[in-house]
């Protein structure tokens, strides 16, 4: 296979904030938002990311110097979502991220390079809505060190249920309260039955949690109908961000028998702004296969070309930072880090599982992972693993402060990136959410 | 209350097909729909159905006779869907229902009633869309005799899970899936475990059902973080009409532990084109409590205001048409009949439970009440609680045929309507759907 000239690790920008080597947005990045100016009355529309600034897409098709497909791109990318640029075909998402990294290389001296110059606006000055129209949002649970965490919680007997190995479990959830990163939002309301109570009790959530996620929006679709077959499901995706499922835990576990999650997990979704292409990751892809000794999936879960190359090691990083940490100017603490490369199922599986029934997949699409935990205790991705079902505080080093589970002022902070020896890094950014005391308490 | 004029069980219309008082359609419903004339290329747009009429709501807004509350409301009607007219306040919602009654009375004889005798369009020639752009798609599971049902067939010990009398029970469907009556779709492939097995088996459901449910559209949303109190919540509903929950049972109980059903639900929801309002059923409301031995309502979902008039009296019928029906030309055979009066939860205790915790509804969101199943066996709404999960066959009269599940080639046709001495007779139509075999099976 040809390289791609986009994953050339010595291809540098004459933007110099995009050659340190520990930014997330290098040239071999590029990843789609849809912003605007803070606090401005502007447009959102499309962008991309180079060190620290932002091209405006809008901006860049005003000009005109592109041509081709990625002229036939960048005109997709001008409104309030990504979705129309998400629709088309990977040769027209390719085409497009080539031409601006053309542009934004160190020699680059035609009109397309001073036109992305006269283009860029500050990451520091811009914010950012939800990047696509999301018709459906589905939630995957595909770690099995996850599903052990909470399996053991719950029914310690029987911690994974019979069908974990075999299927990329997951379930429908709420498209309406998916957020921006830095959206805050309230502590949920809702029903809770108290360990030995007659009745359940009715007030906030006691046992509030997030998740470490990764979504994954769709591109092209597919017929009601018309399963999307292994080998072709990565042409479905269009990229992936970062996302956190916060969970009321006590309302999860006394609504979810017989149906699943609702309230527990209904009440927000925030995600991360950028999109990092999947043509970006394609240096990062890792091999992947079941392990020897457990179930191996049935045929149309499993083809060798998938496996050659289904896992993406993506490094993940939970950091907290409470009130505490703001008053006193210190930084968020740690608490948890793993790889989305321990994930038992690829992302290629779930969307062929989701489409094999029939059920049809649309543009803008977003698709959750599933909680990330690594294969160690300290790589739990949700709190309630970390303290054991809330047995046990978890110390944060910064402040002194104790935490089992989320407190009123809590903002939770997931951040990723990609790092290799002779690879360029590239980061995803952060999704930052802060829980706000609840409403009508 | 002043008698709404719409409800007067006296009033005639000048069409005669809408006086007779078995027609869905009379003068006293007027339901809404999104329609245009059948194999055209004509732009769908709104209408309401009088006796066997559309009329046509694009046609009667060019007319420009209306005015007032009631013009502005149509204007809202022109599109391919109702959401411009769902996200107006009640009043509007009223002001053109009862600017339509008007016309159509039987001595109207005003610009009016011209304008609408012109815009009719025959029943007959028209084809349906979905008639809201649905963002969510919510489905409760609110019968206590289906929960029963259901239950004892996998759970046999503890049919009813600890929560169904505290929580009207919940889980998020599948929004992109949900077609419009005589949309045919295929049998769904996926993965079920055998009785016995030690691995699951890929392939064709094998058993194949139908919910009779009720669907519910949203009018105003409410913001994130802001619930709906129980005293406000049918304001924000804009009406009603039938729905079929299609369901592989077998995919779906391999499948729902521990975070409910997903591919056994998502393939295909087909729901009846017309809408009636909830102002059309305030004759047909009932009383509503729980029974005084069993766990009454927390406060948050309990007022008197509420139980005053919670329940509707919707009559309700599942037919079953078998090829061997369309082959001889043989009338579909009665499955069973009950009625939604007997629902444990309200449509009000649903609305107000979907937002305790602060998610938002969007207005054309659409929430399935769950299975309805009366009190006794014979008013099961789903085949595997008449056939006994599959123990039982049951006996097609018309034809000689048996059934325990769907086979291919079946059509299931849901009928709602409400009766009662005094008014008169109102119903929604009905939702067809036929079981098209499985693709690549």
């Amino acid at each position: 296979m040809e390289l791609n000239p986009t994953h050339d690790p010595s291809a540098r920008s004459w933007l110099a904030s995009a050659n340190n080597p520990q930014a997330d947005f290098p040239i071999q990045n590029l990843p789609f938002a849809v912003f605007r100016r803070r606090a401005s009355q502007e447009a959102f529309r499309g962008g991309i990311a180079i060190g620290d600034q932002v091209i405006d897409l809008a901006a860049l098709h005003q000009a005109g110097v592109l041509t081709g497909l990625a002229a036939q791109g960048l005109a997709a990318c001008t409104g309030d979502s990504l979705n129309p640029f998400m629709a088309m075909r990977p040769a027209i998402w390719s085409a497009l991220r080539r031409a601006v990294f053309d542009g934004l290389l160190a020699d680059a001296n035609g009109p397309e390079a001073a036109t992305l110059r006269a283009s860029l606006v500050p990451l520091a000055k811009v914010e950012y809505q939800v990047p696509a129209r999301i018709g459906d949002y589905t939630d995957f649970y595909t770690s099995i060190h996850h599903a052990r965490n909470v399996g053991r919680v719950i029914r310690p007997e029987d911690p994974l249920t019979p069908n974990f190995q075999w299927i990329p479990i997951a379930y429908h959830g709420r498209a309406s309260s998916v957020v921006i990163s830095d959206t805050p939002f309230h502590r949920p309301m809702g029903q809770a039955m108290p360990p030995g109570a007659r009745a359940p009790v009715y007030g906030a959530s006691q046992r509030m949690d997030y998740e470490l996620e990764m979504g994954i929006y769709i591109g092209a679709g597919n017929t009601q109908g018309q399963a999307i077959p292994l080998t072709e499901a990565e042409s479905h995706i269009f990229g992936m961000c970062l996302l956190n499922d916060w969970s009321a835990r006590d309302h999860q576990f006394w609504e979810m028998a017989p149906l699943g999650p609702f309230l527990g997990k209904n009440f927000c979704t925030t995600v991360s702004p950028w999109i990092v292409t999947m043509e970006a990751l394609v240096p990062f892809r890792v091999p992947f296969s079941h392990p020897a000794d457990e179930p191996q999936p049935l045929p149309y879960l499993d083809t060798p070309a998938n496996s050659a190359q289904g896992g993406v090691d993506v490094q993940l990083e939970v950091r907290l930072e409470t009130a505490q940490h703001r008053a006193r100017g210190v930084a968020p603490d740690r608490l948890s880090a793993t790889s989305f490369r321990h994930q038992y199922w690829t992302i290629a599986q779930m969307v062929t599982q989701h489409t094999v029934g029939g059920c049809n997949l649309q543009t803008g699409d977003l698709l959750g992972t599933g909680t990330i935990s690594g294969p160690t205790a300290e790589e739990a991705g949700a709190i309630v693993e970390l303290s054991l079902g809330g047995s046990r505080s978890i110390s944060l080093p910064g402040t002194g402060e104790q935490r089992t589970f989320l407190e009123d002022g809590d903002a939770v902070i997931l951040r990723g990136w990609c790092e290799k020896p002779g690879a360029v890094r590239i980061g995803f950014g952060e999704c930052k959410g802060e829980l706000l005391p609840a409403v009508g308490d």
